[in-house]
């Protein structure tokens, strides 16, 4: 396994695109020591990536539908604080660099006011009939092209 | 965010102590691409190194009514192969070091005669009433030490 | 168990006080068949009724600070269509009755302009420090007498 | 939904077939009750009449592979005591009868000698590629049908 750096080493800097989703803690993710489950922070991540790509206009459920998967290759995650049961999850999450045949996502969650984790997910671009690796397609590229050149005249 | 190194380059020399956990995937762990959801991995490890712990001797439902938890500070894991509905899981896993207020596990995750993923989470000792960091019991240490020195000499 | 009456045929009759919620299918609450699994359904009707509370005035989570839990004693669902990815599920939620030792909800789950699913749910108020059965706080009872009766008045 | 009967007043009696699965809880099933939560138990009957199937001599998963899905139609859970960490679950899972275009399942969780819950589920034949219902596959009838001819006389 070679090494797993995070690059968030600040998710503004590094990020060509950023974006906050919230989502607010279940029941049933937390645990018996009272605290969010740490599993259950894939699938804040998740959420928050398939909002950043729909706020670029590209559905994830619609890139599924062209015939493009986009499975999580890796996953690093660091925890400072616990989250609670009912907490508002302020999920930011930034687009790391233009992808290629994969794309790379950083999150920093917080609640109250501080910071929760870090977070940083690598996923490739599948062809899903064939299951071998694609590339992100020119669409979702000139989407992202578009923002980024919105987002750094803004 | 400091760099998030994932020490396991090679699990059996980077671990001092080496355990496997078999789980079977279970059908509300996979997702629409067929594949295992990749945050269902978070409850295999944790099946894991509580079966590791176990195994010495110490169940990890113990510590906790001796007033100590552990939660997890930091996850990474690399993604390979997907898992399919039904596979038997081995888990590998190896403590990385001898704990001190930190305790550090490494993993392999196999199916099929495959390597499905490599992971790395490091957990807190911490006391549960007052909410601060602990120390790793003398106990827990103890018999790391005995099951240690029992497979180095075997 | 012989008989699976599906009795909420009207759930607007049924209850006393209906609030709606939705909910986005996550990614991970989907299985390989494609369609939501059938046990995540539990987090939609807990987030659904936690709202409806608070849409009364009184989080859940302020009852819990109080020392009341609501551990759920009966859950009942029937599933008419397969809930998919993305979907923005309606969660209709009605509360049966006034509430006493227990409190009682019925829902219906809906997307794409069709009925997913209908359950119910049976909760009771447990006073948290010693376990035993509790009954209804006076003020949330207040609350929804106050809801109800302007709700009918409405 | 007025009345929430709980039928399997005597799971023995009402079952042709029955076999004894058992589950560890896991930490991430837990919820900040301390309590197994309520929506977790479905994993466990999932995993439970599963292991039913494959005990007759017919793997979910080659179901699957010649075409045939078993979506759960309806689920009934009655919760009596709280499931806690690290308990083993013995899942008694019990065939209601011969199945036709559905199979209906009864269970009993218990742990620690005193009874958890009590649950129903059940599910339709379809054919996976049309998504049209089916009826039970003649092979699996035949596994059902020798089986109880054999626990009958045995």
């Amino acid at each position: 396994m070679e090494k797993l750096t995070n690059p968030e080493a600040d998710l503004h800097k590094a990020s060509i695109l950023l974006t906050t989703h919230t989502v607010r803690v279940r029941y049933g993710e937390t645990d018996r020591m009272g605290f969010v489950y740490y599993g259950a922070y894939a699938a804040y991540l998740e959420v928050a990536r398939v909002e950043l790509l729909r706020s670029l206009g590209m559905a994830y459920s619609v890139l599924e539908k062209r015939g493009i998967w986009l499975p999580v290759r890796a996953f690093n995650i660091r925890y400072h604080r616990p989250g609670h049961y009912d907490d508002l999850i302020e999920v930011e999450v930034g687009l790391c660099k233009r992808p290629t045949a994969k794309i790379e996502f950083s999150y920093r969650l917080s609640a109250r006011g501080e910071v929760l984790a870090e977070a940083y997910t690598e996923l490739a671009f599948l062809n899903a009939e064939t299951g071998t690796p694609a590339r992100c397609p020119a669409d979702l590229l000139a989407l992202i092209d578009a923002a980024y050149s919105k987002a750094s005249s803004g």
